[in-house]
């Protein structure tokens, strides 16, 4: 079975396409036997099963290119991320919103019910809700990215309706460790402030320290992903958002973390200074949403953040 | 002051024409002078400070010709119903979603922060729900109307919150009384019933007597409509969709209410004959919804669904 997985050559995409090929997911029974990536640069999995095709993910030329008669699925990861798309308003809603339906729609041409996987996030909610928030409340977002990708979930959803896909909307935590430098997710301090102090360089926190983070390490939110895609549509229902699994920690309890695994010099590296631009979005999200009925399915969270602190370590190390 | 009314044509969009022109409308402490209207057909309302701009409103030409330097907003009402959206998706997302992206974008590149008034639906909302609905409820719709009334909410909160135009969605209740024929709104058959009666004619009611609906009078519709124009957009707050208020009445209720005001024999023209495809539709919305931050910013219900046939009635002799 081939997968095309959009953003292919990102941080998560990359290890996703490890997962897939690595024979942890399945699609109607068959593993995955070859992938092709989407993205502005070519995948760096190397892996004779990998295809990767550069370009624009909203041009619908290339998902054309994409697509065979032993496609099953479209694991659609690019994005503009938050800061960006609050910088530039076009290239969030071609990317975000146009690409989203371009894709769509290619895959409602095609002759099979593909199963559509779209990465959505905990940006589509607003500020002032109670936590954590429950699955029936309604995206309010306070940033372009998170509109796009409200909007994204309802086209997923009504083409899934439809019958036009068999589609899974996972909504991502905050993503911490990343590896590599910071991007222009507003959520980008979130890494920065340990992967900095554990190389040794300082750090800046823009956001206040009891600010509550609903948080993922990548390990756990790539196997809820390959989970997401593998599970039977009916298994999800009618509505197919899903809060992917996370846990609340604030910036200060990431910090005490941080010290109990490295030191108190590691964990002064980090200085608080307050950035308006980034604490507007962030602190719109909500630190913590109500999970129940995605546990039940088999998706799963971080056991602590010393343990994803941990995890970051060992994959670092075997890089 | 100048005011563009998408769907001027309609039976809704001419109603608030007329009342835009009645003076009861204010924009900034001051009065609409000259309204146009951008529909299929040209605006009924014989009025010389109407100007009807025939053709289609996803065109970005016409809402170009018809913005000037007094224009003061823009009230989005043209719509395809809920009925032929389901069946022409293509045509639903055209001048559902991309018309509703045009007109924005259009506002956002005229030198004045335009109000944009967006006529949204109970239609995104799904089943399931605990009613009346709390406000901060999330749609989760069951039609491809409903979705793209979402899509076309969160796209005009996220324009309004950058600064791009001075946005007021409104969450219009199925309107009954409507005048005239049936349209291809599911919820059409919620006028037939009492309309087609009342003119000695049969009519056929396609879901269960129990039913509740979310129901308002053109009236009262067009009424808050006009005050949603008006208000200061501070008053709305940072998110600025509303629930319109309305009455919850079974169709049942609805009847009984035909009988008192018209005895027997109207009521016993109605037959019941279910329709799997329009019961999926409007029993998927909810019957009762939460308005007591719409009510407190002055917006309005009927009394009692006696006194919706009633206005009915006189507003039907009046013609």
């Amino acid at each position: 079975m081939h997968v095309i997985v959009t953003g292919g050559a990102g941080f998560l995409g990359a290890r996703l396409i490890q997962q897939l090929l690595a024979g942890e997911a399945s699609i109607e029974g068959q593993a995955i036997t070859r992938v092709t990536s989407i993205d502005l640069a070519p995948c760096p999995v190397t892996d004779d099963r990998v295809e990767s095709l550069t370009g624009d993910v909203a041009d619908p030329a290339l998902i054309e290119q994409a697509l065979g008669d032993d496609t099953g699925a479209v694991c659609h990861l690019a994005a503009v991320v938050s800061s960006q798309a609050e910088a530039d308003f076009e290239l969030g809603m071609r990317v975000n919103l146009d690409a989203t339906r371009t894709l769509l729609e290619a895959c409602r041409a095609h002759p099979k019910r593909l199963r559509f996987l779209f990465a959505s996030s905990l940006a589509v909610f607003g500020p002032g809700l109670s936590q954590p928030v429950p699955e029936a409340i309604g995206p309010q977002p306070r940033s372009s990215y998170g509109a796009q990708k409200a909007m994204g979930e309802l086209l997923v959803n009504d083409y899934s309706r439809r019958g036009f896909v068999d589609g899974r909307v996972c909504r991502l935590p905050t993503i911490v460790v990343r590896p590599g430098k910071p991007n222009q997710a507003a959520s980008s301090f979130a890494s920065s402030i340990i992967r900095e102090p554990l190389a040794g360089v300082e750090a800046i926190c823009p956001v206040d320290a009891g600010l509550p983070l609903w948080l993922s390490s990548p390990r756990a939110v790539v196997a809820n992903l390959v989970h997401a895609l593998s599970l039977e549509g009916e298994a999800l229902g009618d509505w197919r958002t899903l809060n992917l699994p996370g846990i609340t920690v604030t910036v200060n309890e990431m910090l005490d973390a941080l010290e109990r695994q490295a030191g108190t010099a590691v964990r002064d590296l980090v200085r608080f200074e307050p950035d308006a631009g980034i604490d507007a979005i962030v602190a719109s999200w909500p630190g913590g949403l109500e999970t129940e009925r995605p546990l039940g399915l088999g998706f799963r969270a971080d056991s602590d953040f010393d343990a994803i602190i941990q995890a970051y370590l060992e994959d670092e190390l075997d890089n």
